[in-house]
């Protein structure tokens, strides 16, 4: 049978064009014994794309080799199967690809069929266990605490966000859109929004934490990181999940000085979701319960055909998305 | 009885210089019930003094009011007493300050004659509990990685290396002289020294870690920062002890972004020792250990009469001190 996939053909210089890419026809292969064949129907667009991209040496997963199929998460259905614990009908996710069929691996997971894709996609799977990874386990917040979250309408921010409201947090969000920042206070029940385009983020952030920031989960750097970095009350802790403003930067931007984490003896730690599968059963479960709850809101954004990756990629950097990035296939 | 004392008469520009103390003549108070004189024997110059002599809002302690005696730690011998808990002739150590006498307070640390006052100084208060803390506690090494110490031939920097190597750790100083390095190597059995003032930093580091740097023991900030810190592995820690390359700048210099810290998941911590109060007895029978077994060296720069510590607590700025600075008195 044949299929389409997009293969990166060369590394980005530093933001995502087109020619990086190229799709090309390919056959389904012939099942061995253990092999079952996936049939992608929701492929998700995340941040870490971008450095899975480049060629770099401290990156926490080898790059994708130049002439393969691009590395994504993603959601599909068996269709043919000689695995018995991978049954036809299945609905399974995990490390797919850009490609309309995939041979399926055991770091694949069934997931329930009575579960929507969007709530899966949306907060069962990547953004949600980066959220609660990043909030509860490495940031490890106190009821009452004031949480600052950076990308506060991105599909992880909006969720470490509600996270922080559901577990007794004062929780105040940055955005870059008077419309994100609306949805933030009215549909997710943050207690301030910000848009950093827009407001004198020092004054909008001293009026809305005047006892100081005790937990900041960062997802952006750039121009906000240094501001919120000075409003870090003693032992407050950073959960340093992305740097969306420097993945397209040919040099990262400095952070801040370590005078301040040496006085306040503050905690900056950065995390990253693969590595901590020990515990996805776990914080799976704790989602499923905000879930219950009604405590996790959650938009998606839909794009339509394989071939939307390419330029939809972008949204992600740009800020244009609104919510959750998915092709559908 | 009349004592000498000295005053903070105004807060640093930058630089500490004599004209913002003023030396006074004051005279021992009467005692009350419950409390005791200290003559204080020895007084410790510490980095930690610079920044209580700044107004700063974020610092751990309230700085030392213009006016007020200069703070410091200290050891005394007990000469006067009304309360049954500190005999006279006890051996004391704390919060002293700049004088010839001090009234004693409950904060006050009984401590055995037996010890000598060297090594009470140079390793079993401050610079070994500060070493012990956040290498130990802050950091938590594993036998067989690799720790970069900056300000390595400080007192703490000397005790944190060591303490590394007791605990099977490889262990590489960065130092501001041969004769520092030299010093390391030789007597206290660093695996490397490296002088970052001559040598070529990232091919030393490169040579010295070829399987890069786990855990970073952080005195100094400065250019060595960005070098140690592009070295670090994945998971790897870096306990931020001070930026004494910083104490004497206005505007401290920027820290390295963040896009490593998110990437390789690090883990970069500040911490104060006076927020551990309550490990203290558990890390002074470690480093009672390490004493006992002969792996902890120390040398100690003594400075005579209370007048020599204005120009003196600048030895530890300039990095021109030989070891932990005392002032005899």
């Amino acid at each position: 049978m044949e299929y389409k996939a997009i293969k990166l053909l060369k590394r980005p210089q530093n933001e995502i064009t087109a020619d990086i890419f190229e799709t090309v026809t390919l056959q389904t292969p012939a099942l061995e014994k253990d092999q079952f064949l996936v049939k992608q129907t929701h492929m998700s667009l995340d941040p870490a794309m971008r450095t899975w991209m480049d060629d770099n040496d401290d990156s926490y997963v080898e790059p994708v080799a130049v002439g393969d199929v691009m590395r994504s998460f993603g959601v599909g259905e068996i269709v043919e199967s000689k695995n018995d614990n991978y049954p036809v009908g299945s609905r399974v996710l995990g490390m797919t690809g850009w490609a309309e069929y995939v041979l399926g691996g055991d770091d694949m997971q069934i997931v329930p069929l009575e579960l929507p894709v969007e709530a899966l996609l949306c907060v069962m799977y990547v953004p949600g266990l980066t959220a609660y990874l990043g909030l509860m386990e490495i940031a490890r917040p106190k009821a009452g605490e004031t949480l600052v979250v950076s990308g506060a309408a991105g599909s992880v921010g909006s969720l470490a966000g509600q996270i922080g409201k559901a577990e007794g947090l004062r929780v105040i969000g940055i955005a870059g859109s008077d419309e994100k920042c609306e949805w933030l206070e009215q549909e997710l029940g943050f207690d301030k929004a910000i848009n950093y385009k827009t407001a004198d983020l020092e004054a909008e952030i001293s009026a809305a934490a005047p006892h100081g920031v005790d937990v900041y989960f960062e997802n952006t750097g750039g121009p906000v990181q240094q501001v919120v970095f000075n409003h870090m009350n003693r032992f407050g802790r950073i959960a340093v999940c992305g740097m969306i403003s420097d993945y397209n930067r040919e040099e990262p931007a400095p952070g801040p000085s370590w005078k301040q984490i040496n006085l306040k003896a503050l905690r900056v730690e950065g995390f990253v979701i693969l590595d901590h599968y020990d515990k996805i059963p776990q914080m799976t479960e704790a989602l499923g319960g905000y879930l219950a709850k009604g405590q996790l809101k959650y938009r998606i954004h839909k794009l339509h055909g394989l071939d939307s990756a390419i330029d939809g990629v972008n949204l992600l950097f740009s800020g244009n998305n609104k919510g959750k990035l998915v092709v559908e296939l």
